[in-house]
């Protein structure tokens, strides 16, 4: 199965053991040149070890880039406008974040002239599906390597046998086999497998990284408020913020107030089940907030009809088409939606819930005037609603009529 | 604007202020014999003094029907399968009332030869077309007297005043006006109006009747199972109960933690935004527990089709349009679904959180077999994966090698 | 209901009977300046009658413009960029020609200082609901006038009555009723009403005015070349034509080769059925070279989303929401997709068939390399297939495993 | 990639030269035992001579079924329910053949003890999808071989050597390739490949077996009626007829006058376009009757929800999904809206033509009564539109006064 002639290849490298496995299997089984990449997707660990390791494997071309601001300005924020959501629940986190790293690799492998590129991801998930998609958008004659759906290293005695026999340093604690498996960004952390995976068991406080126990979290709510312009958040509590400070500002509150956990069920695109445990603190806030700040300044159609392409949307994000044509289209449609997406949301956070207390807006479509129960001064003629409802009604009293009563058929 | 020569006329009477002056009103301006229709939704108020109340006006003709099964089992579970929720958030517990009302209206209505119906809700919301669209589709020849549009009793003081002239009591804490208006039944509360009309105000502890605050709820988590069989919950914690029966100890539960609270701006039907405050406990956690035990027993195509119509099946009910042929060819669709949604979901209520700690089915399509991170003995080829992979890209990689690289258009 | 207080008021006029008993009632009923507007759609009547006796009537301002173009450009071209059609047939030719009149009379009224506009839409259709919701988007606070829902004059004697009080000139051939009702511009013609009304009975050939009967068609085809820019038809046979001009052409061509007749029931907004016979004799042509140069052009899924959009998108136009949030969102998502819809089509006219015959891009995504049944040299692994169908069928079979056979729910 | 261990295997078996390759293969490479089956779906061969052939290579269970009336009533049918077309224009002749050969043959599996099954598809088309889906979602656990993915006879040549070789006799006229494929049954027919492999290139006349050119078609127009029931068609002129016998009447009809020639590029399932030569006559000119009985019968909503899913319907027709969870749900969402489906339609039949000319049905939502231009007597009240109109405007009426004109965001 495995392609051959293979001269270059661009790992996507984290430094840990398996894809450190990885780079050194493939300088032995192809015989060709790695050249590392590591991204800074704000994982939450130190990027300098990585590069150590790759020069101690003899890679001649390192590259370690920090794309936390690419990640959340292009990619969060652009999915944000949506409120999307995977199957009603799951903010896509990981989804989301791989195929800014294919886009990177595969910059790389042009720039450094490589011919191929090459992920840690298994044969059974999504994120094979999600980085390959995006590689043969950006360069259709790319030469793909997934190891583990090569190589014979399938059980953990033999991988780590793998690591002895060539020197790959193996740290104490990943000697044993990790009871879960991590997926970790600025976005998000994931953790699924082994002690996971049995959905009918509740999953232990040690899956949980991001977020501290609701029960743990302050007796005291915090209110917070964030700033939107165009749709995307701008500031927290009157402070502007980059991007990934702003997410990282929102992580910190969620973190605190124990916001974001979800324990799931899920349909992956390869066609199975499986269960994973999602820290999303600060997207969690981020959609509460997005919701409301769109409750008050878009229009009911435009706001029903994101609404009815969101599931599309998230399936797009979550099957790994976002270098896709109709996701594309489907941004044109959100964008064009949020220019008066601007104001203020007030939210107040806690023990694991966020609750909207307040927004405004200078572009707000909300009419006091219209709305009120008091006398609205000719506002709103309620006399018009008569004529609204009997035309509404007409098709249903034809219907009637001709005997299908109530609706039937 | 009036309907002329009305003989008889059933109204939506529930005894308070408002509904006897409407009882009055429509007796001296059409001179013709009303009958009161007084229904037992769950919205926790006595029903005997309605009763009174219609007697002391001389109406001769008095129902007052319990329709709580009715309402949970015919209408709140068919909505619940579809895990509705109006504009990414609100679970409908108004809408989904007013067509059983309506619909009992009309059997009334042609059990005692009535030629008109009458509801008391305004002409600037949604409930008046709800109640209408349902007399139309169920009855199209009927008359229908909305007071609200046609009266001239415009401000509190001309309703007081009518009522006096009229020896309509008056409660002593109805003297004043009520500080919001409120709408209840077994699902939920709602309220709207007046001190809540500034959206950009957190909305006063005084308005939540159905809750408890979270901060007010038990510090330690409650844990409980829901039982379901074709999509709908038929016992919590392992005790069999009817349909109101449950929905009314969910509430009890959801209530004691804090849990359906929600602080919403909506966009209604005729057209304009309105904010509303809704508590809906049992609601919010059976809304959880439904998604739950889909996430193991529902295929993902079935979901996904189901979510993609969610919005526009929350939209019919939220526009009144119950007893419309669309949403019953939807509901045949929802329906169909639920064969197999059967089996038990374990929650953690805590403090306004409703999390799911296990679901376990005789119907599910979970398979750890297939899904494990560890050796599958087979269940799952993982060289299928590149396959699939290949042909999800082509058509991307025929469009980048036709210049449209990264899925541009 | 009418509106009172009108100062000045522009009126839609084509110089019609109709339309002159509305300018003469206006001005005798609101006492109010009234100024006229005569648009060039391209319905085929000269203009300059209209300005004669808008005159005679002592109107001062006077407005007839040639919107042919503008109809054609900015209206009728974005609109077939989707393949529109409504309730799977209608090509939606008044439809979209009301938003410009619209337009363009508000323009008017702001130029001129007008408070109101007035129409002589009929109550009963979709075109009052077309031209009030433009006026109504383009200018909130403007008045609206619509004679024919307010007056008296609700028979063809009374209306002719009031023409001879008033010295309105009527043709001769309007003494008598017209055997059915006509609107007709650039795209299409449409005609409804009277001998029409009974959609048992057969259209009478009277009844078609812009296309031959395909049976007095030439005996012999007509080949013709279509050449496509941007999703926009931009020259016939080669030659370079301006958007009217070039459907002009279209018109020609498909009135002398039988095309583009349609006879139908459709449902209108107002909630009741109508039957309508349409002539698009160019549109016809177009929708069938548009999905052409699409078929090869455009990534499937692009397509699908367009196709799974496009009845959102009629319906909205044919309601009278052009000028919406909804449909400028759709149109965003549209007219993103149309970058790389370039190339000529060839189709072969014949009494009322439009073949395509032939489809060229330099923009192709059509791959005979990928596609021949000859030996493809590897550009295609037959091998891929298998995992491809693989991982499809598992949620198949894993609900087949479960019990659910043959994807039974 | 093979399988393995194959005892008995059930081959969809035309008796042509490929097949019958194919039967010499399974015996000799997995020297297993072969059950032949070979289905009349109105293909228009004689399937004697496929058993003949069968028994010729020593099979010792064969099995040829007339499924003409499972096909039609079945399958197409419930498709036409729909007004099912693929990517705008395609009737999906073949698409909705493949479940039923499918179904069959696993029942004969089943039937016989038969671990496999095989199939003659390709590797680069859509039959081998619809037939393994098919297969997998029927019986999970159904070994599949699909011959022309796995062997090495991958040119003409080599085929008729292996002919040869194992004395299975070549028709004179197959000794050269064909210049095209075919498929056909009761529904369609349709070309692909060698010389229509152009898309700017007109297919040869000689492509078409199903219909004569619209010029050759009789000069004079065919009027027919078609009587449908519960969506159905049950009668051509009036005669009561069987599924299948009714769909030949049809194509019968269609042929004569030239009806139902589609030339196409469509985008398969497996990420490439392709050309294809359809001919439809009978699906044709049911398609057209199927949406005039609609037109009267089906209100407005129905309608217009079953327009927005068929795209999507259509979709997992063609790929292959007709045994899925999702095809079945929206099945009987479809199913639901035709009970009132009922009544006649006239269509006229000329030179390609099929044009309604006349509807009428017991179940009628058409009501002259409220369309005509008459006077109605008071049956619509056209002040209503009034209301109608305002309370559909107020949303971007408020947009216009918040600055955004014209529907802008």
């Amino acid at each position: 199965m495995a392609v051959k002639d293979v001269k270059k290849v661009v790992l996507a490298y984290s430094g840990g053991l398996d894809t450190s496995v990885i780079l050194k299997w493939l300088q032995t089984t192809y015989n060709c040149e790695v050249v590392t990449f590591t991204a800074d997707l704000g994982q939450g660990e130190e990027l300098g070890p990585a590069r150590k390791k790759a020069e101690m494997f003899g890679v001649k071309e390192i590259f370690v880039d920090d794309l936390r601001e690419t990640f959340v300005r292009d990619f969060v924020f652009p999915m944000f406008r949506a409120n999307t959501v995977y199957e009603g629940q799951y903010l896509l986190g990981t989804s989301i974040a791989r195929p800014l790293i294919a886009q990177r690799q595969i910059e790389i492998a042009e720039q450094v002239g490589a011919d191929a590129v090459a992920h840690g991801a298994t044969g059974k998930g999504n994120d094979q599906v999600r980085f390959e998609l995006s590689y043969y958008a950006l360069k259709p004659d790319i030469k793909i390597i997934a190891p583990w759906r090569e190589w014979d290293l399938t059980s953990r005695t033999k991988l780590l046998d793998f690591a002895e026999q060539h020197q790959i340093p193996i740290a104490k604690d990943k000697r044993g086999e990790a009871p879960f498996s991590v997926d970790a960004n600025l976005l998000h952390s994931s953790s699924e497998g082994k002690i996971l995976e049995d959905p009918a068991q509740e999953a232990d406080e040690i899956v949980y990284q991001r977020t501290i126990r609701p029960e743990d979290a302050p007796d005291k709510a915090t209110v917070i408020a964030i700033d939107f312009e165009n749709g995307d958040p701008v500031a927290v509590d009157g402070v502007a913020l980059s991007p990934a400070a702003l997410l990282t500002r929102l992580n910190e509150l969620g973190k605190a107030n124990g916001i974001g956990r979800l324990d799931l069920v899920e349909n992956r695109f390869v066609g199975m089940k499986s269960r994973g445990v999602y820290e999303t603190p600060g997207g969690t806030i981020l959609l509460a907030a997005h919701r409301a700040i769109e409750s008050i300044t878009l229009d009911r159609e435009a706001a029903h009809l994101k609404d009815s392409l969101m599931p599309r949307y998230a399936e797009l994000i979550y099957n790994g088409f976002w270098f896709s044509p109709e996701r594309r289209m489907l941004q044109a449609l959100i964008d064009t939606s949020q220019h008066s997406v601007n104001g203020r949301v007030r939210l107040k956070l806690y023990k694991g819930n966020v609750t909207c207390v307040g927004r405004e807006s200078p572009n707000s479509l909300y009419s006091m005037k219209v709305v009120t129960f008091e006398d609205d001064q000719g506002a709103y003629d309620q006399v018009d609603a008569k004529g609204f409802i009997k035309l509404n009604a007409l098709r249903l009293r034809l219907g009637a009529m001709a005997g299908r009563r109530g609706g039937a058929l």
